[in-house]
């Protein structure tokens, strides 16, 4: 095993968070818990609800002192910051993992206040947290979850490098490496382009040791340890704004619901299992970035996929209809995508790349839930 | 005259917003300050105070009734939303200038509450800004003040362009041009990056017109319209904090005080006359941005001079000494610095360049101030 650490957890109750907090428990690493509850909040405020019955953040404490050590606060990092500071200088962490921002695109999308909020949310719970750290101990390690989403789908940028683009500038002939042109496609993943800058600045000036991973896009709910009691068990989304692709499709599939395919289908994107999410953010933590001249940035993928072929494959692999509908977002028709991920494989990441047997394996636990399933919630209510 | 427009002047009290407020009503267009008055609350917080005695909120547009239409409302945009977003329905601009925003690097720079102060203050009132146009009027134009600490002075980079840099991209070959990277020197600046991103997305998006100043080093204190009453004049700023670099270098050089330049003073700086920010501001407010695709990028500046170059000359003109002193901030101790002003210069800007005549016409109003000047403020106290 690794040396353990120990790490606060922004964000330990949400999708990634919960099943990352437990992996790095699990593997003797001793963690905190901050989290504002405000994905359970805003299931509130949407009228959704967990495909799976998740237990309370209490009852999910108690549950996972069977994993390791793993304790909690409610705190909120962007309204709370002396709570937040002094939660920070209590348990001087060697790492802190940040999830803890509205991490919907399409929830970002719904009107003024879900924009307001995301951006307000997002880039101070960020800002709150790199200023403590300037205060407190500046060799902690920051873990971010950022997006693939920052780097749009140029074309013309070629294959995705992480985080840094090699470019020429044409008025002087130099040759230099640039922070990747910022390209996001909604409110939310602008705010994970906010968060580059300030990362940026903080490392530039204050010597920050940041790590920034720019994830793809989740699926599978369920990983090895939230299977062992169902007081550990995942959440699964599948409405509109906060469920993933994939996930929705596994949804629609198991209840007979055709596929809904955003316009042709032709966006590829880049993926990653749950499982990996928490893998990789422990492979992070302890390998810490040692670069305290500039951001490390890795991307978080496994593997890349067009979404009409997922379709097409969960389609018939679960005997279900396919059905284009107009496209609620602003996004290219079709586009394609190559992503470097060098960095976490050099680390040890071992991607689980998709099969039928984990098609299969997710689609079993949609099934135990179906009568769970409200076919209201399916559709995305923002358009962009 | 232009035709006349109603603008929604945001920080209409401070430094630039005031003689701006006054330059745009001068000209028959309707004026609209809306301001927290947190520049004057901030010098409470620092025991600093204005070289020149300045008239209340109140008295000031009293007196400006003899200029043109201005009023005045106490709102913050960054905590106020909904008064905010009411203020913009019911006056209903043609353009809004955004001046309300913390922007004094050394002040960003003191400790944790001005780097968190200055990062929610200032992201989340543009963003308030931004999402109340969507809401009300897409086609309002929005006029922000940005700077040219944006860019950095990296010399590879060469001449700095109005906004967009000319690149290729070494993979693929593509030539592009991209948002000039962001390279701030400061909290207070790295916040103005953060304003670019924002109006990026809200153009892409939402198509909404919007001009971003990049605004040099602002220099001088009255205008015209601001000596014609004495509960018009404009503030002078002095102190370590806030006075700007050849503002302070004049205020020394009457109290016979060495003028302090920070290391070498090699660091090439762009300049402004305050007379031509107020003339700026307003041919963007008359001459709309058209392009609803792409933010519209200005340099707002007139010429480049070297701080040491600057110093030599104020105190040959005045008989004073000069001290260089340890530089407090990280910056590069020299950089060459060429600025591109087209966009201004096509639409009318006539710039005012730096003379022997209006050196000592500032120095005219700051020796009768000179009893009021505490040398005591004159230092920076941020280190970084």
């Amino acid at each position: 095993m690794e040396k353990e650490v120990k790490v606060i957890v922004v964000g330990g109750d949400g999708f990634c968070g919960w099943p990352t907090s437990l992996d790095l428990a699990a593997q003797g690493h001793e963690v905190v818990i901050l989290d504002n509850l405000s994905r359970r909040a805003i299931d509130l405020e949407l009228g959704t609800e967990s495909l799976t019955p998740i237990a309370s953040m209490q009852d999910r404490i108690s549950a996972a002192s069977a994993i390791g050590a793993i304790s909690w606060s409610q705190i909120d990092i962007a309204t709370e910051y002396e709570r937040t500071r002094d939660a920070i200088d209590h348990h001087r962490p060697d790492a802190i993992v940040h999830f803890g921002e509205q991490r919907a695109a399409p929830y970002s999308m719904i009107g003024d206040r879900q924009r307001r909020y995301t951006v307000d949310n997002n880039a101070r719970g960020t800002h709150n947290l790199l200023s403590a750290i300037v205060e407190i101990d500046p060799a902690i390690h920051l873990v971010h979850l950022g997006t693939m989403g920052v780097y749009g789908y140029s074309k013309e940028f070629g294959r995705i490098p992480e985080g840094y683009l090699d470019v020429t500038i044409n008025s002087t002939g130099a040759e230099t490496d640039i922070l990747y042109p910022a390209n996001p496609g909604s409110i939310y993943h602008m705010t994970k382009c906010l968060d580059q800058l300030l990362f940026a600045f903080y490392t530039k000036n204050w010597g920050l040791r940041i790590t920034d991973l720019h994830q793809g896009i989740v699926w599978g709910t369920e990983t090895p340890l939230t299977v062992t009691d169902p007081r550990l068990t995942n959440r699964f989304d599948y409405d509109g704004e906060y469920g993933t692709v994939l996930n929705r499709f596994l949804v629609q599939a198991a209840i007979g619901y055709p596929l809904t395919v955003y316009g042709t289908g032709g966006q590829t994107r880049a993926f990653i299992n749950i499982r990996d999410t928490a893998q990789c953010v422990r492979i992070a933590c302890e390998n810490p970035s040692r670069d305290d001249r500039r951001v490390r940035i890795f991307n978080q993928v496994a593997e890349t996929f067009g979404v009409a072929e997922l379709a097409a494959r969960v389609a018939e692999l679960f005997d279900v209809e396919v059905r284009p509908i107009e496209n609620p977002r602003k996004e290219l028709p079709s586009n394609e995508l190559e992503v470097e991920n060098d960095g976490l494989l050099s680390l040890g990441f071992d991607p689980l790349l998709l099969t039928d047997g984990l098609l299969t394996e997710v689609e079993e636990t949609v099934g135990k839930y179906r009568s769970r399933i409200r076919e209201d919630v399916i559709l995305s209510r923002a358009r962009w």
